[in-house]
């Protein structure tokens, strides 16, 4: 297949993610794309609810499907749902997923948070939004604590683009003002992102690296910060835009959702790896096999 | 004190890492090394008892003395000793830290491992050594499978060095010839690392990116890939050399070991932050401490 | 037009590269390649002359042909072209570029190589292949010497791929087996890369990072190291699938063909930029135009 | 000699700078710093010349003296000194560069430029201070315009700090306030940096990139962005450590200040090389020595 980037294991693969996940869809055909939301606030905080009446996932989801249209087919799912919606075979069948958290990120299912992150090595692209800093799913993929410096008082924020090449900063104005939002600023405690693509500062003179993208395993990851409960941020024809171009830059190119595994190979053997068979095992010595 | 870089908080920080860390020792103090091993091939395979007699982690303390001198006081800990030999007052007094580990990577306790990823965070060095690449440890600072290809087969493996301006490959030859090393190859499930310093290339073919730097929080990690339990290659003058320069980049400039914290902040008030009280907090909300 | 990213300034802009540029076509219309080649070596080589017949840069153009279909239009220009082939309507009509250089880089006109270098600033792609990396035109995006180690015995090329993410990437086999190639070594002084996506191995244990992208100004750059007069190196189906995919990365997906400009800008007309009137100049000071 | 890095060839080196070069001092020795002025404001501007009575050269010479004590020499050069005060044997003796231009970029000698430049990517470091974005040398070492927004309304600049862990940002407030600066703000057309050490932003709402560094061949440039001629920013206090902290930073860690070179190395013989001699030369192609 001239398609397959890594050919397989002859011997199968041993490593953390052993379970073999189906193919992507092609890219002819539109990318899936699953909205998840908390939906707390709206639950518990009526100006919430009365600012977004469909719920923040609600209104996330009508951005991306305004802006991408039949290039993409958008479903949401929330924490109350079973699994939180994010059953394996829901995932198995999103190519990107984004994810709005705040008020519960302790609820989530760390079984969940564990397959999510699989996915994500695995090829699924992955939106992190505003107070998902803080989510299960995005410090463990960071590795950091992931704090910031926050203060809700209705600052003005401007995007900025520093990587004007970028294909998330396609169409965006220069700046992109926000007449009100939550203030979250530096220090950041993130890895240095991959690529830096928006710099946001606020009326009170902070600032934050906004939009930040990140390749893990075979995933690609966007944070993008701008959005909050208390404001009316998602309904804004430009960080609709921005999530919307974060979406289909974060699906992946490669045919086959496969994580990377650990693989022995025999010399010249490029591409029939053997399984590993454990770090000290005195049969497995005597066969040559012992580990890596 | 004008050589502290953060001001603390008024009220107290919240976050991931509350309890205060003491301060690290000035440089013109001797670097605190504490050279970790798992300390288990040594026990279990006699011909790796008779290729290390002071145990693996005794040749890379060893090799960190002979190259540091004074400017070093290195002691080591083992796995089976008590909390592995890495308790609370252990860390704080530890300003680098180096981790070899392979065959028994599951035993490490996830509190020890917690800890140490606080340390890390909070501003202490670690160097991760070969097969500590599958460490806990190191999957939990760099979010990835961190999995590789691998061949036990006496490769001569050459050292490259690409960022010749990097304290690290400060006197290492350029290439650097290991007589016979296990092969390890790509492709490594790691982040693009913030400095590649060094490839590695195999006589079978293999490359690797086997010198690497990411800052993590407040702390600095170089993984560094030639070492293996079958090959003597911790007793190679270069190898010693660049786990020593290792050592020192990896020592902490900031004079205060604190992890990073998520704070409240009024505006024009930068360095006055106010603790974290929850996101969803009703009597919080009529305070206007609403969370981030 | 809701495309544009950038405001075009109300008082004209001043800087390097005053010259307004057409747009360039959209993404629905055929990229337009230009496959650039010295074409000395096969004027004054018979064997280079009949391992290429079409020229090397025929063979790179009918690879791109063959990959991309009636997503380009591909055409070719040579050194000995009025120009090089190289005008400024060419350049404008210009999606991407590919350049492949060696005997002659001197002979390349300075004012030619000036007009590359705007095109690039203001969003043209550019690929540079092989010996092409002591081109003008790659030191001068560069700013370093681009020097490499090179042999040409030989060697079995293995071109192993470190982003498995990267569109470039797709399709490539891991590795990718090269017969025959000239062998290019680290240390390669050039910036580090803003992506590595390609590490290629000699079989005499070299090692080059040879598949580098570089975003400067509002381009894109990608340099691809295999490839050479004395091997069919570009009839190779992986290398012509790089080349290919290499050409689409690079293309803008900025609607408009312009350089990043200097501007004045006044307090809250974050959009409408005033022209520098030159650095010491008592006239302007006077008008509060004093330079930055 | 183990502490050098590179090995000489045996046949000489050829390539862009053939030239030896002394060694630079050892660690042990103070830092040979040269401050390097245009010094034209100061003598066309009386309100300059008030402001800086020794030149913004010398107020930034005092605040490294301040700093660095004996850990420094610092001298100053500038623009109407012989060749620019700049001569071969001056930059030899120089480990690190600092550089102010601004009215008078285009008077400074392309030879002169070119021997900063040489001596730069052989190992000197070099500090490029605000208006120098647009310096010949710096545009030369990024290979973009430079270009940036900006504006001189007295507005309040606040340094924040990305990357705590850097050298350059030891002991510097969190974050620095400059009650009045020129404004530059993005988009900054330079190459992302290898770190981004500082973000400024300014009461107008806008940011940039204010403290980045980027690896040059074997020399190390440090951009910062504060300070101007209309306002005291040299003689703040956090401005000056910040240079200070530069200025250690951008000095080598190696021994020997020496260019890349490009060299042809036979199999096996990875520490010898031989010269280039040229691209097409049929009789060096006799003698197997056709180029690179």
């Amino acid at each position: 297949m001239s398609e397959t980037t890594y050919r397989t294991s002859e011997d199968g693969a041993a490593g953390p993610d052993p379970a073999p996940l189906p193919l992507r869809a092609r890219r002819e055909e539109p990318l899936r794309v699953l909205v998840w939301g908390e939906n707390r606030h709206e639950q518990t905080e009526p100006e919430v609810a009365a600012r977004y009446p469909d719920g923040m996932h609600g209104a996330i989801a009508a951005g991306v499907e305004a802006n991408l249209g039949e290039r993409a087919v958008v479903r949401t799912a929330t924490l109350d749902d079973p699994e939180h919606g994010l059953a394996e075979e829901v995932l198995a069948g999103t190519d990107v997923l984004t994810w709005w958290g705040h008020a519960a990120h302790d609820e989530v299912d760390d079984a969940v948070v564990e397959r999510v992150h699989r996915h994500v090595l695995a090829g699924m692209g992955l939106l992190v939004l505003h107070s998902g800093h803080w989510s299960k799913i995005f410090t463990r993929l960071m590795g950091t604590s992931c704090t910031l410096r926050w203060r809700s008082a209705h600052d003005r924020e401007l995007v900025w683009t520093v990587d004007p090449t970028h294909p998330i900063a396609r169409g965006v104005p220069h700046p992109m003002v926000i007449d009100e939002d939550e203030m979250y600023g530096e220090h950041f405690d993130i890895p240095a992102p991959d690529e830096l693509v928006f710099l946001s500062t606020f009326s009170g003179g902070e600032v934050l690296r906004s939009g930040c993208t990140f390749k893990r395993g075979h995933g690609r990851v966007f944070y993008f910060s701008p959005g909050d409960q208390d404001y009316p941020v998602y309904f804004h024809e430009g960080v609709r835009r921005v999530i919307s171009n974060g979406v289909e830059w974060a699906a992946s190119d490669r045919r086959e959702r496969s994580a990377p595994v650990l693989l022995r190979y025999e010399t010249e053997r490029f591409w029939s790896g053997h399984g590993y068979t454990g770090a000290v095992d005195p049969a497995a010595r005597v066969a040559g096999q012992d580990g890596a």
